[in-house]
């Protein structure tokens, strides 16, 4: 079965206008997460607060877990493009991650909920957005840090696969240190150590 | 106005008595979360799962928050004695410590509840705990970090507080990773890098 160009064409513009309006909730979630964090958010709650229906937000999202993973995506991609930018060194990449979020605490506070409740069973969705974030970080930095060695850049005598699990492991743990004792706790600076594992080759 | 004699025993007894009672709910609250972990425990769900009646742990503990607390509080004292043993290396240290978790993943993810509690408001005395155990944990590290530098066992140009912190949100990161990935990550090994950040002076 096909449809007419007519139907296609309106099809074609609701999607895109639900596309749009898809957007525009995603974008004040992020506003909402940001100023007053997500716990015990519910689709419910969450709908009152940026003055949605329920019945509009389940139209977009299946569920809080999806709400909230797609929120964690948008603002990620977001901010990814400037993160391009500091190709090469994947420890400078992570500072400069660490010190953007420094801005949002309550976009951490959404990725170590994200993180919790993939740990809990009751969150199979969560558990395989955050499963697949991490191996897909794991592997990008993996290979960064692979091509520096090959390149003779940098010390060739630690597997990449564990610098990578390191560095990331080291960010998140310092992001978390750092929103509870903000005096006490430089994350850039910190983290900055972790480039003594990889001397540059003299 | 004093007790006569007889009621201090009674009340040593019944002091005692209930001592007693807590410390076996903290042992059943352990163990059902080591089994099943700890999403969205309420106090009333958790009395259901042990058997003790929403009225009896609401006289023990004040609050869902409070035996969250304790019961990581009794675990960690559980497994502190055998922490002191591997004196003088924290890396190592953190690593046995990490290395003994793996056999109680829920209690890994009773810690990363108490953390993501820790960043919300509504969670004051959470907060509160968490933040207390990173300044403990961070100082006594530290201290061993900096008593080692002291001595020339350790190289001294780094300061040993963020390498105790660093050390710490390597280890909390790790376990997540490992976690959600049992066959990529494996804790002691990659935490075992950061010995390269303190050669031993020459």
């Amino acid at each position: 079965m096909t449809t007419t160009p007519d139907h296609e064409a309106a099809g074609r513009r609701s999607h895109a206008k639900g596309e749009a309006r898809r957007r525009q909730i995603l974008e004040s979630a992020i506003e909402l997460f940001a100023e007053r964090g997500v716990d015990a958010a519910s689709l419910r709650t969450i709908g009152e607060a940026i003055g949605v229906s329920h019945t509009a937000l389940r139209h977009y999202f299946a569920s809080r877990d999806d709400l909230l993973i797609e929120v964690y995506r948008a603002h990620e991609a977001s901010t990814s493009e400037s993160l391009a930018d500091v190709d090469g060194d994947p420890v400078l990449a992570m500072a400069e991650t660490a010190e953007r979020n420094r801005s949002i605490p309550g976009l951490v506070q959404l990725y170590t909920t994200l993180t919790t409740d993939a740990l809990q069973e009751q969150h199979p969705q969560t558990q395989d957005f955050v499963r697949g974030r991490f191996r897909a970080l794991r592997s990008s930095i993996a290979a960064k840090i692979a091509a520096a060695q090959e390149a003779g850049e940098l010390a060739a005598d630690f597997p990449p696969e564990d610098v990578a699990a390191l560095i990331i492991a080291a960010s998140d743990g310092l992001q978390v240190q750092w929103l509870l004792d903000p005096e006490a706790i430089d994350v850039g600076r910190i983290l900055s150590l972790l480039g003594r594992l990889m001397p540059e080759r003299p």
